[in-house]
């Protein structure tokens, strides 16, 4: 890695933040997947399998168009732990906030937290709260840990995936960034652009139920959708193909990407999964995605090709039919997104 | 609470934070317990009781006498599953990093964060990094959640505590908030003063194993004894008497307390237990602390009493032969200690 400070770009979820995951952090602790590819570890305990996860969560502006840093640290937490497959069971909660904050505000994260933990039938385990000098921080930070335990039959693992598996997003992607550009800056966009920030526990835990073959699932937060596929296949011997015409973006967030020269491809969500299934059945899981309103817009956006002169590539077939190599961000496109 | 806004006594471990937590945090979460006097949580899965705990750490400075971030992220984390009786299995680790950080001090860190770890055979399973612009952190803040699989036959709790119980502290009080004190005020004290900061799961796993009667444990951090004593004796029919000559101090942690006016019984450590265990086995379990270099200064400091006109309460028996009631502190002596 050729910085010798740490650069904003190393949060980003994209290739810098990739170098220092692969060149500085991982080598020193000896675990390269550590914070890499999952979402969140597996762990056997006794004879159980659990689900450990971690986030901290610096969004800017702690109030956006659809939700919260509260909302956002319990759903996102939650939904990492659905992402290998496991039931949430207990999350921490541990906050770190800047004199000054003020009291009414901390009291409105709590209640969204209360509520979208209620939501997700995960109990509040364990908690701590510290405190800095005004200035040191900015308003207020939240780490949520989460603990699960597994009920796919199989683990859900980029190792799984194989030639032929589709492709399928949950729903809608880009609306977290456009919601958060648009209150950070102030936009006069003239939008009801919300984030999706969400909690799948009911239809996720109702989709490994019903015992489709999924591979692996992973939600498309910093980096967006390119990051995601790009960990998924990066290594393989497959490509990841996607169709532009079949990857739901609502108008208005086009729009706003239009304005601002974002790419959906990278934006970043908070309640979308991206799942990679057996092919027979992406046509069930989609229309079984479809019967719960987080997911009524699932589709099935491409599929997993054996790769020839290339390997490993997320490959996007253009509106115009055309194709096109989507790479790892260097950096984020919007800092502090999550 | 009457403040309207945060202030930096609410992070201090004194009776601010129990105002922030019992009158704002846990209304709204519906869990009493959950900031407050538990330093992790128990949680049955299946057949397990595990152990699961969180602390984010935001120390100034970054890097002390005796210790660092790292170290200290590590064994705080370890330690706090220690004290509910569990042994430690898994960790997380959450970084957030101010832009400009740099690398050389990260690796630094990286390297003391395996070392712990190893030392106390605990696996890092999970992270996440996030990166703040300048400004709007401090250097770094780590966030480290824990899992442990509970392995005393009784869970350690301050409900189990009766009269008569001693009270044990396994070394030195004062060491880690002097040592950070000379550091962050660049005090030129002729001192050798290190921080205590190190795990303690050697020596307590293998007291646990000695199947001795212990009742409660906590790891006297924020606050200092004078913090944990209060939270383990408040609401009961009991009082916690403390002998002052009993009470080890360094005395070069002494002098510097003269000269800045504070008190080792507020003083964070972070690296020892205060045990609260059945009489008759008190010094048994002193004497078998003492074989351990992290605890060789254990002693018994005092005993639980019945209550009469007083009761919940912490009770000092000074030098000098008098009493005087040890009352939570209001604020912090020391902000960002931990």
């Amino acid at each position: 890695m050729k910085e010798k400070k740490i650069i904003l770009g190393h949060g980003s979820g994209g290739r810098l933040s990739r170098e220092l995951i692969e060149e500085i952090i991982s080598p020193h602790l000896g675990n390269r997947e550590l914070f890499g590819l999952n979402d969140g570890a597996l762990l056997h305990i006794e004879e159980n399998d659990l689900a450990f996860t971690t986030d901290s969560y610096i969004i800017d502006p702690v109030f956006f168009p659809g939700g919260d840093i509260g909302k956002l640290a319990v759903a996102g937490t939650v939904n990492d732990l659905l992402m290998v497959g496991a039931t949430p069971k207990f999350i921490s909660l541990s906050f770190i906030i800047e004199e000054g904050f003020s009291i009414v505000d901390l009291e409105k994260i709590l209640v969204s937290i209360k509520k979208t933990a209620e939501a997700a039938d995960v109990k509040i385990a364990t908690g701590d709260t510290k405190i800095l000098p005004r200035g040191k921080g900015d308003k207020i930070f939240i780490n949520t840990s989460g603990i699960g335990l597994r009920i796919t039959k199989q683990p859900l693992t980029p190792e799984r995936v194989k030639e032929g598996d589709k492709i399928i997003v949950t729903g809608t992607l880009g609306d977290h960034s456009a919601a958060v550009m648009i209150a950070r800056e102030g936009l006069s966009v003239n939008s009801n652009i919300l984030s999706d920030c969400a909690e799948l526990t009911t239809p996720l835990l109702d989709l490994f139920k019903q015992g489709y073959n999924i591979k692996c699932m992973r939600d498309p937060t910093r980096g967006g959708l390119a990051a995601v596929l790009t960990e998924i296949i990066c290594g393989t011997e497959y490509n990841a193909k996607i169709d532009e015409r079949e990857i739901p973006v609502r108008d208005d967030v086009l729009a706003v990407c239009e304005v601002l020269g974002l790419d959906p491809l990278y934006m970043a969500n908070e309640g979308k999964a991206v799942i990679i299934a057996e092919a027979a059945e992406a046509d069930k899981i989609t229309s079984f995605l479809k019967n719960f309103p987080v997911s009524a817009e699932a589709s099935v956006i491409g599929e997993i090709e054996k790769g020839d002169k290339q390997k490993g590539k997320v490959i996007l077939m253009t509106v115009t039919g055309g194709e096109r190599l989507v790479v790892l961000p260097h950096t984020e496109q919007l800092p502090r997104i999550c």
